[in-house]
Formats: C-alpha cells, sequence, structure tokens
C-alpha cells in the first residue's frame, strides 16, 4: 500500500469544484443570468430562481464581490430598478463549472451505460 | 410587486439539489461506486477519489448512515480489508442528482445555444 498521491484520481471532483458556482442559489442565479445576457431586474431574478429578497441580496453580494456579476440602479417607468448582469468573468467561471458537470455524466456513465441511461427518468418535476 | 410565490420557478434548483450528494467528495465516492457495482476496497476508492483517510472515512460514514452506501469487512489474502458498496438507495439518489444535473446543463444551452456550446472548451483536465 503506497501512501504516494497519484497524479489526477478518476474521480476527483473536489478540486476541481468552483464552491462559488457549486452553491445552489448562485447556481441558480448565475444560470439565469448567463440566459439573460441583458440582465435582470432584481424582482425578475426573484422570481426566476425562487429565491426571498434577502436569500438573493446575500448572493447577489457575494458574486459581485468576486465581480462574476455587476449590479447596477437604473431609472425605468419613474423607479429606481436594480438590475444585475453577467460579467465576462462569471460566464467563463459559469461554463467552466458546466463542463465540469458533464464529466460527472459522462464518468457516471461509464461502465454501464445501460443501467445507468436506462430507467434514469426517476424524476417527475412536472 | 405580489409576494406570493409562484409555483416551480424556471431556475430553482436549490429546493431540488439532494445536499448529501451535492457535497464535491461524496459525489466523487457515488459517483465512483455506480461506476463499479461490486464495491470498492477502501484503499482503491480513496485513490479514486483522490481523497485522505480521514475525509474518506468521514463521508463513508455519512453516506452508510444514510443508506446510500454500505461497508463490510472482508478477509482478502488474509487481510481484513474495508469494502464499500452502493446501495439501490443510493444508485436512485445519485441517478436523481444527475438527471437535476442535466437540467441545469439544459438550462444553460437555453437561448443562447451557439455562445454556451460554442467556446465552451476551456477547461484542460489532462
Amino acid at each position: 500500500m503506497t501512501r504516494r498521491k497519484r497524479a489526477a484520481p478518476r474521480f476527483d471532483y473536489a478540486a476541481g469544484f468552483d464552491r462559488l458556482v457549486h452553491e445552489p442559489a448562485r447556481l441558480s442565479i448565475l444560470t439565469c443570468l448567463v440566459t439573460h445576457p441583458k440582465g435582470l431586474r432584481f424582482v425578475d431574478l426573484k422570481r426566476l430562481c425562487g429565491l426571498t429578497d434577502g436569500n438573493l441580496s446575500r448572493h447577489l453580494q457575494a458574486l459581485e464581490a468576486a465581480t462574476l456579476i455587476e449590479i447596477s440602479k437604473d431609472i425605468e417607468r419613474k423607479r429606481l430598478q436594480t438590475r444585475c448582469r453577467i460579467t465576462a468573468v462569471g460566464r467563463r467561471r459559469h461554463l467552466e463549472y458546466i463542463e465540469l458537470l458533464e464529466r460527472v455524466i459522462r464518468d457516471s456513465a461509464d461502465s454501464q451505460p445501460l443501467d445507468i441511461r436506462g430507467p434514469a427518468r426517476l424524476l417527475s418535476r412536472g
């Protein structure tokens, strides 16, 4: 039994997962913003991600601090609106994360494609 | 601005993510065991997942307590070996999780397929 660490273990995801993006609520926000390149108002983002005001605010602050998104205040219909947009950095980090998800899915399908892909439709989300 | 929560927000992943499986090291362990249905020795699992003894032990305990895996002690070549196998419950939970990952990937590709799929190969993981 050798204790030496071999290079690139096959199923080592822990090192590759971007913890900032991995948090489910933040993954919701980023995926939502990636598909709305012109940005979204706070209220619409909140609705689309199913988050509360407080939760959304907290995660937006974390994402803005890491420069994954930018937040601006616009006047729309005489009301001050908070608008969120994804940045180039955010788009890249999200894309890298999605690539890792694809790797996990490929790894899961390996060596037993029938078993994993056959009766897979277990989720019945409306 | 209505505060009533509408049904099934489009990008609401937080509710669907299985926190037990979502933890990167546990996702490594489960994906590894899913592709090795006969089970794996502790030492092999450790090597394939790139985890330390302590980390692997801790996560295996959590997964066993939730009945996602089972741990047995076998005698192999005159030595006591710890062997881990995924259970039917573990297989189902992992599969449901993979389904959610597929949903995130589909959602990410929505509305800007070229942008997300074109220059996507940003990861260069050996």
